[in-house]
């Protein structure tokens, strides 16, 4: 019996680019010019984390109440965007099926559940309790918590667990946690990166994951 | 003495994203749902191209007047976007360089001067008459008639030039026109789609070219 976790941005739902354009504008409120594909490269790590990064990249270093404010922008603007968000093409489906097939499987994201609960909605529903936002742990992507803690709540061991998502931190955090990482494209992000970062297989998006869930070991 | 080509969008100002999302708007209000990362990938093409692609991509033919329809939507939406638009690091310092050392240099887009006017607004300008756009020209890329163009204005062989892009279709064209491309990440596509569309070389942006002039055999 192998569990998936999944990541949510990039992975579920197609929702990347309006955090990006979010964090963009949240550092913009802090002074703080960075080019989009620069923050793109960093989405799918905590926001605190991807704050810090950016930051490092811009040469700059920031008090709490600035970081603060940098988020929260990327909050209200991520929200304010949040009704052109769909969910990403066989996303619906894979979860379903897994369901259907009494597959464990549940959602860990690096988002808080402020921002996650919107897109969420668009989707399947993991199982009660199941669900591991932000919130949940003390440290996000690319340490493995999160992951750790979606196996621990399913009952799995995350040795055995196929986690799947769509960034670099995804995949980093796979390893971390021992367990197989499974690339999508869906998040923008290119297939050398993801090899690189230690995917066991890439795939374009969940309906191509749905097409081949043979190769990576899920089944009932 | 060699001549530089230029790309507009991804190379030299920081606003893919943007036409990313005036795409989705466009395809939207055609009836067609793509997932951002599909329409990404296509960006940098002629508009005609990529709306034939990502159509033939969501497995739909569209009739004349939609595809002109699409066009229109996404021409308003990126124009309404167009503000938070700016140069790339570097940009206006590279150009600022070759216009010094005297390296002949001009921009050729595939985009229409309608939506290139106002960000070219926030570069350097290239020499009187040497700008190409898609309206000088009967194909855009992949075909090469836009770097073509962009040599015969300059004066220059154009296998002698080095064409720098962000995208895909940037390289293809500048293989088909026996020049030397070379790839910037500032666009967002990974480096290996860049290596294996045929880059000579691949750097962040345009600061990172600056700071690597020697390596393409650009000076005085």
């Amino acid at each position: 019996m192998t569990a998936v976790i999944f990541d949510l941005d990039g992975t579920l739902v197609d929702s990347v680019y309006q955090h990006v354009v979010a964090w963009q504008a949240g550092l913009r409120a802090a002074g703080i010019e960075l080019a989009v594909w620069r923050i793109h490269r960093r989405i799918g790590m905590s926001g605190g984390l991807l704050a810090h990064a950016l930051l490092r990249e811009a040469g700059r270093d920031l008090d709490d109440a600035t970081l603060r404010r940098v988020q929260d922008v990327h909050r209200e603007e991520y929200l304010a965007r949040v009704g052109s968000i769909r969910p990403l093409p066989g996303a619906v489906e894979l979860l379903g099926y897994l369901t259907s097939e009494a597959v464990p499987w549940t959602v860990a994201t690096s988002g808080r559940l402020a921002t996650a609960r919107p897109v969420l909605d668009l989707l399947p529903a993991p199982g009660t309790g199941l669900l591991v936002t932000r919130d949940d742990v003390s440290r996000a992507k690319p340490d493995p918590d999160l992951f750790i803690e979606a196996a621990r709540r399913l009952g799995q061991p995350v040795e055995d667990s196929v986690i799947v998502g769509d960034s670099v931190w995804d995949l980093l955090a796979a390893r971390r946690a021992h367990a197989l990482g499974v690339g999508l494209l869906s998040g923008g992000y290119g297939r050398d990166e993801l090899q690189a970062a230690g995917a066991y297989r890439v795939y374009d998006d969940p309906a191509d994951l749905l097409d081949h869930l043979d190769e990576v070991g899920i089944r009932r």
